[in-house]
């Protein structure tokens, strides 16, 4: 399911418009926060679509619940499956309940346990296997019990799910001049793409990536999708994984631009986010506010959106940041 | 300024109206979240507005900013002073600097680093003396600066403030059944009372206190304001102070009741707000949310609202309570 993509059609407006009206009963409309002092420093205005608010605590739930309400009764009874280490796995579980119907997901030994423990919660399966294994373990499921495999972005239905949340921005503050949204496999900044560029045609549509898993950057700069880094050591953990092929099409398609930046970076960001504004965020959702600051000379009198991807964290990147100072006051 | 009221002016509706309006250019109004998982929990409809997202990150910056702007124009001319080592004295700075008039903050030199850089951010003097000092530095400075001494919470201006919360949330959620807030010196309780007893009669208005503090509790039990605990033990900073005079006679005419909850609540509900909610609070907020669990079996079928006061701290108690987890995670 990760070959080039062929014949299949691309989403929409028109489907990204039907996706967040199936899937209004089951979503969020997630707030829109603005901070004084970002204005302030970067003489602009910057809008925040918190998706960290989003249940599962991300936007994923909104592409896994339309795949899901979009399956046929008779796909749907045979239940769903995927392979995610990550909010995917916990949206589909989610999103699987809404319909009363069974979710499997394949999930590494080394997930961390409150990943794991979220999932279940949900009332999904869990089935652990090897981390290379994960692919394997997922097609002999598949086999066994027909479920349908939801993949978590390389999938025209996530993608047009993805994409309300921006509609929703644009619903609400319509004259942004820029919008970004980070990017990993490349279903959030797709379905925020084809939203933005529908409904704003001259806006700059930019993805925000790390430096250090930097092939979104590298394969709309060769016009040539390239191979993604190989363990890339970010603290985006949700961003670790390369572009898909489909979203790669829509990324070239619809001039979308990629920002990329360091380690550093991020994690001031993602301070901002829980220091500044009050707001949990996940390290992978900090790296859009990461990418406005490095391009700050640009941004001048504009008006910026911001999809504010998750919160999903157990903040230990906060408590190593603090170092000493945090060691000290646990005695 | 602590001793018994004598005849002035209790504020009422009237005043926090009023105080709305002179306020609402130079505070937010703050959003209005609710959580499933909660309310299917406790069988209740419980709606959280969210002060941790104020302007200076608490409920304070709506006193302050009111008491400021009453002053007349030669009064304000000589400047504000305050002696705290909380989110008051951040407050005050940022009322003052809304009006260019000077603001001394007396502080303890134990006050916490990041709580002193942010007065100052907000561009005010701070003054460092011992902590058991702090009444007689003010008192000093006032004679020679002849500044307006604004109280944190024993002041009629700073009540009707505080009370602007309350009245927001009960414009946006009129039918509720109980009104939840915090309670140290009694400002924002007896603000909150205020409105809730005059827009709502019949509502229940509950104070939440840690039993560390537990002032208030027999305080309002026993009829006569009774001592705070000396050096209190409570994770809820922002409530170690004992109730203030005023606010005592304003909460036992309103017919208030105190909930008091214990350490380990106070732990477990700041980890649900930050944890499930995504939202950054600060201890002394989420006593709120740990009193109406305590009470959950009185509350089903119920309308709940909670004032969450603050989101100022450095999440040392989170990372506290993660344990050995944690530091094994920082190497």
């Amino acid at each position: 399911m990760d070959g080039e993509p062929g014949t299949e059609t691309l989403p929409s407006l028109t489907e990204v418009r039907a996706a967040a009206a199936r899937i209004a009963p089951y979503v969020h409309r997630t707030p829109v926060f603005t901070s004084r002092t970002l204005d302030e420093a970067l003489a602009a205005r910057v809008f925040f679509k918190c998706e960290n608010l989003q249940k599962v605590g991300a936007f994923k739930a909104r592409g896994a619940v339309h795949a899901v309400l979009c399956l046929g009764e008779e796909e749907a009874a045979r239940g769903v499956l995927t392979h995610s280490s990550g909010n995917h796995a916990a949206a589909l579980a989610y999103a699987a309940s809404i319909r009363g119907i069974p979710c499997t997901a394949v999930m590494p030994e080394t997930a961390l346990p409150f990943k794991l423990a979220a999932v279940r919660a949900y009332g999904a399966q869990v089935v652990l296997c090897a981390p290379e294994e994960r692919e394997s373990a997922c097609e002999r499921w598949r086999e066994r019990t027909g479920a349908a495999v939801i993949h978590p972005y390389e999938d025209p239905r996530v993608i047009a799910g993805q994409g309300t949340a921006a509609l929703e921005l644009l619903d609400e503050v319509p004259d942004l001049d820029v919008v970004v949204a980070p990017v990993g496999g490349g279903g959030l900044l797709a379905g925020t793409a084809i939203a933005v560029r529908a409904m704003r045609p001259r806006a700059e549509i930019i993805g925000a990536e790390p430096e250090a898993a930097d092939d979104a950057f590298r394969s709309l700069a060769s016009g040539v999708r390239q191979p993604p880094v190989p363990h890339p050591q970010t603290l985006a953990d949700g961003l670790r994984t390369g572009l898909g092929a489909l979203n790669f099409r829509i990324l070239r398609d619809l001039d979308v631009r990629i920002v990329t930046v360091d380690e550093g970076a991020i994690l001031d960001a993602a301070r901002f986010h829980v220091e500044r504004m009050k707001l949990v965020v996940e390290p992978s959702a900090a790296v859009a506010l990461a990418a406005i600051r490095r391009i700050a000379h640009e941004l001048r009198g504009r008006r910026v959106g911001i999809v504010v991807s998750g919160g999903n964290t157990d903040l230990s990147w906060l408590l190593r940041a603090r170092g000493e100072q945090v060691l000290d006051r646990l005695e």
